[in-house]
This record gives C-alpha cells, sequence and structure tokens, in this order.
C-alpha cells in the first residue's frame, strides 16, 4: 500500500475566533476543510496559533487575582498550556463530528498537551516583541509593570499591552507520543499556540514567558514527522510581491532561493507574512520533495492538488 | 516476557494542592511514588481529580467578565478541559523529571485532553450535588443564579456556593488513543478532573455542566485498559469501618460482598469515602484476578506489594 502524504497544518489562532461563541463556528468551518484532507487520503496532523486565547486566558488570571488576593499570578506558560485545552476540546469535536458526518469512524482525534524547547539564551529574550492580552492605561501598565515585572509598550496610540519574547523552537519535547499517534492513525491536534515554551535546566524544564511563533513551531513539528507538505493558512489566498502596489503579483510556485530573495528586497511584513515565508523556505529546504504552502483555509484541498495557494518548493535542479 | 502489571493510578485533586506554587510542589512528591511502581516493573496511567483547580479557574472566568462585559461566560466544561492542561502540564513535567533523574529515558510522559461521556437522564442531574468554586454572600450568589442560571447551596454556614451535578462515567471518548499510548510504553496522564463532561447529541457531543467523580472515572478507565489494578490515594494508609469510635478497625484484605456490607451498614461518608469504596468494588468486582487498592500516596509501593493498603479482592471461592 502506498504510504499516505502526511500533511501538517498551521492554523491562525485569529482564525479560532476572540471568544467561545465564534470559536466553536470557526472550528466547524475549520474541521470541514481538515476533513476534505482526510478525504483526499492524506494523514493530517494540526498545529494552531492562540494570540486571541491566551491573552484572554491571561486577562482572566490576572482579573482573579483582582478578586482574590491569595491567588498568585499564573506564569504565562501555564496560560499556554490552558489555551491547548480550551482549543484543543472545541476543535477536536468538531473533527471528530465532521468525520462521523462524512462516515469516517477510524480516524480517533486527539489533542496532545506539547511543551516546546527555546533556548534560553536566544536572542528574543533580550528584545521582547509580541504583545499579547489587552490594551491598558499608562497606569494600569504601570501598576502590572511593577507588579508582575511585565514588559509593557505603547501598541500605535491603542494604549500599553504586554510585550514578549518570541523565540525560535527548537525541540518538541512530546514529539515521540506525537509520532506513535500519527502513526496508529490518529488526528492529533498537537503544539497548539507555538507549544508551551520552555527551557532546559539539566532534567528540569522551565517555562519561560515567551509566546513561540505557531508557523516555526509547525514547521519543526513537519520536519520531525518527516511530512510531506506544511500548509500554512492565513487570510490570503497566495502570498504576494509588491503587495498592495501596481505591480503585485500573486505567486503560484516559487523556489526557495527565489523567496529567499524576495526577502531580501523586503516584500512581506514582520510580524504578518515575513515568518509564514520564512517557515515555507525552511520547510521546502530541509528535505527532497518537501512543499510548504501558505494558502486560505478553505483552499486547502486545492492547495494540495497544487491547484492554487503559493508552493514552495526546494530550488530546481 | 511476561505481560507488566498495568496499574490505574487514582489521585486526588486536594492532594494537588489549592495555588500553582502548592502544585508544583505536590506533584514532585507525586512523581516520586509514581516512578516508585514504574521502577517497581509496572506500567502506570495516571487519571486525577480537580475539585479546588476547576473552582479556581471557573473563578478566573467569571472574574474576567467582572472586567471585561464583552467576554461571555465560560461553560464548566470548558474549565475541566482547561483543568486538564493546568495540571497535566506540571504533573508531566515532573514525572518526566523523577524518570529521567533515576536514569529511566524509554518511558516517554503525555497528557491526553479527555472527554467523558455521560448519560443526560441520569438521576445526578435533576438533584446537583457538587460544590465548586468560592463561598459568596447571599447577594452574589443571587446575582450570579440570575445572570448565568447557576445552582447556589449554602454550605454549612459558610456562604453561598455554586453546585452541580455529577453524573456517572459512560464512555471514555479518547480511550483507543490512550490504549495506544500505553501499548506503545507511554506514561499517559488521562481523564483529568474525572474528564470533561459531555452529553451525545447524534455525532456532536455537548459539554455538560456537571463534573465527574474521578474515583468513577478512574474505574472506567480502568476496566477499559483491562488493568490489573486500581489504586486509589486519599488521606488515609487503609479503610476503617467503624471509623472514628472505639470499635475502629482498619482494613487489610476485603471482599467485594463483604465491603457490600459494610456500605449497607453505613460505615463509609457520603462524597468522601464511600465512592471510592464504591469505586474500588465495581474494579474488583468488574473481572477475576482484579485488584483495588485504597492507601495513600507514599504508601503506593507497599500497596502494590500487598504490604499495606486496603484491598478489595473478588469474593473468595
Amino acid at each position: 500500500m502506498e504510504r499516505k502524504k502526511r500533511i501538517v497544518i498551521a492554523l491562525g489562532g485569529n482564525a479560532l475566533g476572540n471568544t467561545l461563541p465564534e470559536q466553536m463556528a470557526a472550528v466547524k468551518i475549520t474541521a470541514r476543510a481538515i476533513v476534505d484532507l482526510i478525504e483526499e487520503g492524506c494523514e493530517v496532523v494540526v498545529a494552531h496559533g492562540n494570540g486571541p486565547q491566551v491573552g484572554m486566558i491571561n486577562n482572566a488570571m490576572i482579573a482573579l487575582t483582582h478578586e482574590d488576593e491569595a491567588q498568585p499570578n499564573t506564569p504565562l506558560s501555564v496560560c499556554v498550556a490552558m489555551s491547548q485545552a480550551y482549543i484543543g476540546y472545541d476543535l477536536q469535536n468538531a473533527l471528530r463530528e465532521e468525520l462521523l458526518n462524512r462516515g469516517i469512524t477510524d480516524v480517533p482525534v486527539a489533542t496532545m498537551i506539547t511543551q516546546v524547547r527555546v533556548d534560553e539564551n536566544d536572542p528574543a529574550f533580550q528584545s521582547p516583541s509580541k504583545p499579547i492580552g489587552k490594551f491598558m492605561t499608562p497606569q494600569q501598565a504601570q501598576e502590572v509593570s511593577e507588579k508582575y515585572d511585565y514588559i509593557m509598550k505603547e501598541d500605535a496610540g491603542r494604549g500599553y499591552r504586554r510585550v514578549v519574547a518570541s523565540p525560535k523552537p527548537v525541540e518538541i519535547i512530546e514529539i515521540g507520543t506525537i509520532r506513535t499517534m500519527v502513526e496508529s492513525g490518529d488526528l492529533v491536534i498537537a503544539c497548539g499556540g507555538g507549544g508551551i515554551p520552555v527551557v532546559r535546566q539539566g532534567n528540569h524544564l522551565k517555562g519561560a514567558s515567551a509566546v513561540i511563533d505557531k508557523d516555526f513551531a509547525s514547521c519543526l513539528l513537519a520536519k520531525e514527522l518527516d511530512a510531506d507538505s506544511l500548509i500554512i493558512l492565513t487570510a490570503v489566498e497566495k502570498v504576494a510581491i509588491n503587495y498592495g502596489t501596481p505591480e503585485e503579483q500573486w505567486l503560484d510556485q516559487v523556489s526557495v532561493s527565489q523567496a529567499r530573495q524576495y526577502i531580501a528586497e523586503g516584500h512581506f511584513a514582520p510580524g504578518s507574512m515575513l515568518p509564514k515565508v520564512e517557515a515555507a523556505i525552511d520547510f521546502a529546504s530541509s528535505k527532497e520533495g518537501r512543499t510548504a504552502i501558505i494558502t486560505l483555509l478553505e483552499k486547502s484541498r486545492e492547495a494540495v492538488q497544487g491547484k492554487t495557494g503559493t508552493q514552495f518548493v526546494a530550488t530546481h535542479p
């Protein structure tokens, strides 16, 4: 029997909604697109972001300390862990339901609590840049800064937000278990929110005040699982160069060397399309035959068939 | 090679501490006892309660709605899901560290988000009895009762608390995946907090406003995994009859028929020792050769060796 095509999907946290009712609606749409790929004969592993969700959970844990002074503040790594369950529970249910609705009864769905190790010397820790949680007044910002040692930054005139480091993922701690589950035919949800960020201290893993980029974590997951494709889902069907100008050009297939050239020319916005393109290049260049695709959720099936999306491939011989 | 002895351990949520620093200290002690059993040659699956933790998370999500009116209230089932990650993340780390400290490098540790189905016609839904979360004034109680449809009860003069149903577990949705992981040698943490309570609506699983008793969920897990032993950990080394009276007698080995007799005689406190004894009887009577043990965490190894704890066995022939 031919080996199934193995695909890692990176879902955006924003695409999962800002509230629970929004999430429950969003996961249904997501589930349809993912089960499409399973019907297509693919083996799928799902990773996802958690921007709005981990911010909300972090806010809730801080709100608790306002009402109950005996409660210590909850570290960000624990909030990330909770976001994996908050999202995974709904997502796995929507996937299970969609599979059953289509008569697919032999694909168990499971969410793994996943830790991802980062390097404590990662330069990202020296310049926290990723905003999380709600906007605050200067006074509120000063208060949490003093109380919890948070780094607060003014965000585009909209108020102050906490910023945290976004270090590169180095190792997926639970990769062995994830591999076992995938090999046995499970549809696995892993590395939620980029994974719970931890640093190694001897045999101990210590939570880090960081949020790992889910595109980089998904890329590492795809490499470790020897996936054939990494699909990074976003709000556009294809990646563009000269975006928003008269010279705008949507990319169908692009070699990694060409993509690197586009990065050098400054075509992609940092914090937005740039990390996705970087993760796509990293995966496509990591081993012969690997393809990374950036596209819309609704276009996943067509993209896997090579009909749309921007397909990143290793340099042509 | 002889099949390893398979053990399901039911840990109390109270034994995991009331705050995160307490939890981080508690999981270290727990990890030592569990890794003792692995050194003893056992295959271990860990289930745990979440009383204080799910209450805290529920309080945090309500506190968030006070600070941000756009936030809808979070259903209890989602709070249970979050508690599985909140506890599982620390517990799996402590287990991993203890294993590595003892040079055991071939036992991956993993936490599974687990849903447990209950029957929507379970009579427990008609008489919610399990208190969760913080104590409130009569006025606060009335407010949340009106706002969220919570059932509030006065609790022994200490104030009002929310009470929820505690229906019996019927089916562990992710049992297939848990079995795969256990068979492949993983140390699995599953059914946290008794499992996320869900009811079936066609192919859909709907979260229920309930908390499943972790001893009953652990019993179901042990039966489904064809475990040899179910160890229910509590605050005493053995179960007593005539507890706290001059006729007090600690039990070493007890047959299920004898134990049923003791229940009928009213020896065990409802909501405390009674559900543990009921779960122990259920497991020990479910198949020949199965033993249930009630003991202290620190006595787990000796109890598995048959040296202490109260051992529940099928009726002697």
